[in-house]
This record gives structure tokens, sequence and C-alpha cells, in this order.
């Protein structure tokens, strides 16, 4: 997959793009990831790449021309889909970053202080994503967040190592808890079961401690999956004991 | 504020630490943040941080007893708040922000390819964060992101040049449309009401524009906020509109 990231701080992305998965998906030639600085299309003497707002206002404004410029020179012809980082996109979700995993190339607009002029927006951009409901100082860190998401789905990146992360969300439910040595912490002890060998106890303590953990911090996740009728009953029993208490 | 980082990674936050409003803070004293490796609190001499977990399954859990020294090193005896980063925390909001942004000193602990054991959740830590339902590597981008979001809070952070990004989630709406020169570029036009220096008219389209956003994007918002008479008028001929279409 090629990845472009267009930016006015392009060494934000020296610390993620270098270290970790992002670093060894590159070294094994499985991702492309280039960042380009808008500034290097200005076709200003000044290298100006931003400008007042028409109609007055604080703030300044993204101009349209680098911006449209970078991207058609990026993609020489091609047709990416090419995501704009913007708080009034769409939220950002583990099943959009499957659907993005699916493309050749993905270029990322990533805008800081400014506000975009929407030139850009209507006729330039395909995808508006947001990370979440806070306010961040520019379009970097959530660009850096869904490149994350969407290069290790893709086949090759993830040794062992990291596949079981995977968990949490593709269950639908919460992950258990986990303990590892020592068993005994300043007093703090790993449950016995998980020290008892026996696996379907274990299995079912597992199972019960997820659907307890959705239950009591993510009861929305509990609508999009289907339970077995063993999940359903423990369900159900953990519902009655909330309603007594 | 003195915000400290716990991480098996430090290098992944020298970009986005060392640049724009990050950097700023830390330059003119207001902020101090420190980045701890966590590997240097083990006392193992192997420097492990992990191992597997009690009950068996994929993947390695990061060991009480490193994060526990690592903490207690830094706080010196303080008590600040102790952020876990984690898929399946507390949603990340612009408010839960503004409640950081008060605080004295804070801890972030990211984990990285692990699962944490159970009694760092329990007895060390006072908040656990997510950014978002998406599976991501380690909990280094969603520290960066929150860092981010609480330290341009901070009084002194900003100057002018960045703090209007806060329109878009103080007022409850969706920012509306912005444009700069050129008037024209490539057949796209900035709107006719943006050049007639009526500023009435101005405040007004940008009002309408900005509740029409909200309603067709985001229309979960309109319920939080309290419309002025005008803008609820204007809601309700929008809400016509569609029905007919």
């Amino acid at each position: 997959m090629k990845i472009h990231v267009l930016t006015l701080f392009p060494e934000m992305f020296d610390g993620v793009f270098g270290s970790s998965i992002l670093k060894k998906a590159q070294e094994k030639g499985i991702v492309d990831i280039q960042v380009t600085n808008i500034r290097d299309y200005s076709d200003n003497k000044h290298k100006q790449v931003d400008d007042y707002p028409y109609g007055g206002g604080a703030g300044m404004v993204l101009k349209p021309e680098p911006v449209f410029h970078a991207v058609e020179s990026i993609t020489e012809g091609r047709n990416p889909r090419v995501i704009l980082m913007c708080p009034q996109g769409e939220r950002f979700t583990q099943s959009k970053a499957e659907e993005l995993a699916e493309e050749e190339e993905l270029v990322f607009i990533c805008g800081h202080y400014e506000g975009y002029d929407e030139r850009i927006r209507e006729h330039l951009v395909t995808d508006e994503i947001s990370i979440g409901d806070f306010v961040l100082t520019g379009g970097e860190i959530p660009a850096m967040a869904i490149i994350d998401s969407v290069v290790r789905l893709i086949p090759g990146v993830l040794g062992q190592e990291a596949s079981h992360i995977h968990d949490s969300f593709s269950t639908g439910l919460l992950e258990h808890p986990h303990y590892t040595r020592p068993q005994e912490f300043r007093g703090m002890k790993v449950p016995d079961v998980l020290l008892s060998g026996n696996h379907q106890k274990i299995e079912e303590w597992r199972m019960e401690q997820s659907i307890k953990r959705t239950f009591e911090r993510r009861p929305d996740l509990l609508k999009n999956i289907e339970l077995t009728p063993k999940q359903l009953e423990y369900l159900e029993t953990l519902k009655r004991k909330n309603e007594k208490s």
C-alpha cells in the first residue's frame, strides 16, 4: 500500500513512522509511506499556504491551490481516496479501518491551526474523518492513529506478537482481565481459577468476565453482537443482580 | 503542568513533543513533559517487562512490578492522576480534556502489543481512557492526542493563531465553511455573500451553514445545546425541507 501524508509539520511523523509496526511494515516493503510538506507546493514566492478568511473572522484558512497541486503531483493521474482529517468528519471506527485497508493507495491531508478552504472539501476530498469529539491542534495525530490501525490490518504486517490485540473489537465484547507473574504482588493475588489448570473453567471465567465488563462499561456494544445461549444466560443473571442492588 | 509518559517506545514521542504547540508550551515553561521507558524499572536482569498470561492464551502481559515502580519513582510520593490508555476505557471527549487541564500533574501509561496485568488497572490507575472503537498497536498515539488536547487548554499556551479552533466544539455546533483567496479557482467560486461586505448577512449565512452542517452530519449534537429563537426557526425550516424531499 502507498500512503501519502500532506502536512505543514512533516517532522511530527518521524517518531511514529520510524518505530514499531509502521517501521517494520515499511522495511518489509508492504507499505510505502511518504510525508509531503504542503508548503513545497505553494506557487507563492513566500511559500505562503494560508490566507485570511473571506467575510472576516479570526484565524487563517488553508488555500486551495497548494493542496490541489500537492495531491495532483503525488498521485500522478491515479485516483486514490483522499482523506481529510477533520473534526466534522465521519467518526473513525474499526470497520472504517477494515475498509481502508483494502485500498492500494491513500492520501491524508492534515490541517494545522487553520481551517480549510471549502473547495478542498468539496472537490478534492473523498472522505472526511474525525477520531472523536475533542479539539486538537492539527490533523497529524489523528492521521497517525488511522494509519496505524489500517496498516496493522494489511496481511503480512503483524507477527504473532501483536495479533492478539484484535481480540477486543473482533468478538464485539471487551477483553477479560489478564494476569501474569508474580502470583502475588504486595498482597494482590492472581485469581485461583487461572492457576487451576482446568481449561474449561478458565474459558468460562474469561467469557463471564468479558460479558461482565462489557455490560458494566459498554452496554451499547451488546446490542450489536449475537451471544451464544450460555453467554445470554450469564448476561441475564448479571442483569437480575443489577436490578436487585 | 507536569506530564509523565510511561512507554516501551519513548522514541515514538520525539516528533510530536518536539513540534508546534507542545514544543512551545515546554519552551515557555508552562508544561514539563517527561517520557520514561518502563523497561528502566524492570528488576529483572534481562530488563523483561512482560510475561505469559496465567491461564494460557496468545500474547504477552505487562507485569505489575515495573509499572508500579516507575509510577512510584517518578511521582515521589505525590498523588497525581494516573491514566491508562486502554480500549476498554471511558471515551475521551472535550469535557474530559477540560477536566484534565485543571490538574497539576498527570501520568500516562501506554501499553504496546501486550495486555496489562489487571492489578495495574485495579490498584494503580485512576482513569482509563480510550479515544475510540478502533484497534491500535499501542497507547502511544492516543496519549499524544490527549496530551495535545489538554495542553492547548492551559492558559498561556495558545497564541491567537490557534485559538479559533475552539469554535467547533465550544458552540456545540459544527463550524461553517471557510473560504480564502483566490476568489475563483478553476471555476470554483467563493459564495457571493462573503464578498458582499454586509456583516449582518455574513453572520446570518455562517450561522445557517453551521446549523445545516450539524443537522446533516451530527444531529446528535443538536440535543445538547440551547439554540437561539432565530437558530431554532432556521432548524425547523431545514427539517420541513428535509421531510418534503
